[in-house]
């Protein structure tokens, strides 16, 4: 019998749809579940007929493969990765590939390469996105590892990714080691955004007056191919937001429980945002906003003991639906600004050596948070790799200029009706934060810190905004003795 | 020569300056520091003819205190803490006390008590809030730890804490292990809150023309003692921006840097509550902003790439004054409801058994954010230990939901004139949607998540906002299968 090009362990939906997909385009897939019974059954259904070959005996398994083996694991994050490499490593020789295809942290993977480099097993950590049916008929994937362990998993991957409109299969090497779970969950962060901001908007049209089907009509027409907001997200809501609950006259959004569960990857984006002071308020308010929705009783509560009026605003809904329109658009460009600063940021702290440009490009099929709008990053991004944020860019530094007063607009109109826009608020702050060559906010807590706790500070030139540097460049900085009644004001060296 | 009472080890500002403080009040200090240097410019400066008694060997040290020993860490915290802490343990004996005063991590204190607990000796971690003075003339203090442990030092630190104006000491035990440090860094979190939203309002008020004096004065209004806002930070922002800079004509806080640096405690506080799922966007706004902040060349850069005009507002600038004071009351309030979360949080997660009412009464005097507004959050839970949120206490509830919409004036005139009001806006909207019943935008994300990943969701009522639960009260769970054409919906069995 034909030895299988690949094997995949753990099947699951993610598992059994990847081992299908590969099998289509003309590997054979070797498969392995903890229990038996799911490749059993995945063996007489599914995959019946086809060349994918069932094992129950891991031994079996690995013996079923080609060498160097290529072992691909869809098994949940944590202590089961771990649990199965050593499982594995028994069987294992120098020069076979280990790929770990879920959503592992970046810091396991980067751990777990250094492991297996020492034993002499490849491994790669990859980001595969575009759930069950992008595993089925093409993920965007995400890789990060050794370049070698890449070269050998580089043929298959390009013939089971999704594939961009230009024809370019939407998966590439991102860099060594943690590399590519670090953009998988970045993905994941930025996906949180976008679906808050769309929430958001939903909201405020929803607190207009509008009905599930007409706010779904509009979104669908911001899903045109020639709308700036054209993307997967912005098309399943407004398919979703047409079905209607069980063949009756009401909207299944509007019966479906206002809870937003998750796993781990958006928090993960904005720890490491912590880690790396890089600010990126969207996508924490996202996060933070699925926390407020799983606190349903706390919110039952306090609806009963708060009660909150507002006036609205006069309501012409031509000018609502522009006016949303473009303020999503520009709060989507801030928060992908956001997300991909935190990768330039993680790029020099951990070594990755992103390219930011040919990330955009496999995001533009295949995964979740797909758009012709990664199409205009990965421009951007080409005409001038050293961007130092994507608003720089001329074409989103032009709209948002031209358009700012919009977003603002938008954030009163929803305030006006009592719609919170925390994602949305933030997106606009983001960028009028980013664009200030001062912030008098942070000249006064420089104060207020060295007044209580004699911390300091530094000054800005009198005739421009520049820090004040001495005559070797270095930047000055002084104290004032608050205590004292003159108050001397003097220069620390350190 | 009699013994000493206490011990202080770390002779830099805060332990000479808490040596200091214990001694005015009747107590003999031995003093202790890594090189001697420091330890005899104390002797022979400040300490000179007082009962404190400099030692420059460890066992010298130990061996002035009375028994059982009692000895304050006021070292950098991390790896220098637990130095300390192995020297100091061959010369202890069972029943003896070590209190780490620094700004502990509340995970290594826990880790330390263990540790200590194991061999006998008695650990206490504290925080101290109050700067070079609080530690003098009286600071806040927030210890943690075994029972017994807190009632060896409780006579000294109700002794040198600052006292209410009731005269109540503004120290109590917080609870075992790492309450005290974890109390304290939630402190500084809100602290962050503050200072950033009084920065928002300063910033505001700068862009409609007013002048750093003319925003002292309004600073120095609202730090009157029967206004709402009173406090020390608003006292201080007062103060501090009436100072000149260098005799001149010009006010120092528009020459002072727009960078404001930070240790580990806000970074502490939204790390601790990502894990712990309480949404605390108002600090969190608070962090990214001095993120923000510290990426001065960026702002710069960024300054020039883009321009964003705004037409601002009618400007009526008593109407100004007033919502300003009003939406920065209110904000206040919803940043405090975030902290105070969080502490209730993980009050039942590292079962600190917290006590808020008597948390909120130790800040009312010594600590930075010591303000007549902690009284108000004493008596309300005082009056109900079991409140769901601060934002339901009856008084604020109250004034919120007459005033709720000045917050939104504020937002929306700051944004008309280009100002960011990250912590502002986000203080609004944790609002609206902590009293939202049900939250849109969260409905949208749910069918979402069950459109791409399957992932299932929960349905409300159609008659009232409650979850859907069946016969014995568990919550129904739903999917849809949005790849068939019918979509079938079906009932989720776990």
């Amino acid at each position: 019998m034909k030895k299988a090009d690949i094997g995949v362990i753990g099947m699951e939906v993610m598992g059994r749809s990847l081992a299908l997909n590969m099998e289509s385009k003309g590997y054979t897939v070797a498969v392995y579940n903890r229990t038996g019974e799911k490749t059993k059954a995945f063996a007489e259904g599914p995959a019946k007929g086809k060349n994918i070959i069932p094992t129950y005996e891991i031994k079996d398994f690995v013996e079923a493969l080609e060498s160097p083996k290529k072992i691909m694991l869809m098994v949940k994050e944590g202590a089961p990765v771990d649990a199965f490499i050593e499982t594995l490593l028994p069987f294992l020789k120098h020069g076979d590939l280990i790929i770990d295809g879920g959503n592992s942290f970046f810091k396991d993977t980067i751990r777990r390469n250094k492991y297996l480099s020492e034993k002499g097993i490849l491994f790669i950590g990859t980001g595969v996105s575009g759930g069950e049916e992008g595993a089925l008929k093409g993920p965007a994937i995400m890789p990060g590892g050794q370049k070698e362990a890449y070269k050998l998993i580089e043929k298959i991957f390009k013939d089971i990714s999704a594939k961009a409109y230009d024809g370019e299969p939407c998966v590439d090497y991102m860099g060594p080691d943690g590399a590519g779970h670090f953009v998988k969950t970045i993905h994941n962060g930025i996906e949180y955004g976008d679906m808050q901001l769309i929430g958001e908007v939903v909201w405020f049209l929803k607190n207009t007056g509008m009905r599930a089907d007409k706010i779904a009509d509009i979104m669908a027409r911001w899903n045109d191919k020639n709308d700036i907001l054209c993307s997967y997200l912005i098309e399943i809501t407004a398919d979703s937001m047409k079905q209607k609950h069980q063949g009756s006259d009401e909207f299944l959004v509007d019966r479906v429980a206002d809870i937003t569960r998750m796993k781990g990857t958006g928090t993960w984006t904005v720890q490491s945002a912590l880690e790396l002071l890089v600010p990126i308020p969207t996508i924490a308010a996202a996060v933070f906003s699925r926390e407020m929705s799983q606190d349903k009783n706390l919110r039952l509560e306090m609806s009963k003991k708060i009660s909150l009026t507002f006036n609205g605003f006069a309501n012409n809904p031509e000018e609502i639906i522009d006016v949303a329109h473009d303020a999503l658009y520009i709060a989507k460009i801030s928060s992908y600004a956001q997300g991909i600063a935190l990768l330039t940021a993680a790029s020099s702290a951990y070594n990755f050596n992103l390219n930011i440009g040919k990330i955009a490009k496999i995001w533009r099929a295949g995964c979740i948070i797909r758009a012709q709008f990664l199409d205009e990053i990965t421009r951007a991004y080409e005409a001038n790799p050293d961007l130092p944020n994507l608003l720089a860019a001329p074409k989103f530094a032009a709209f948002v200029s031209s358009n700012i007063g919009k977003l603002a607009r938008f954030i009163d109109m929803a305030h006006k009706c009592g719609v919170p826009t925390l994602a949305m608020s933030s997106a606009f702050d983001y960028i009028l934060q980013i664009t200030s060559a001062v912030m008098p906010s942070a000249q006064v807590s420089a104060l207020q810190r060295d007044y209580f706790g004699a911390h300091g500070y530094f000054k800005i030139n009198s005739d421009s905004p520049e820090l004040m540097v001495n005559n070797e460049g270095k930047i000055r900085e002084f104290h004032t003795e608050w205590l004292l009644p003159t108050r001397p004001e003097r220069e620390i060296t350190r």
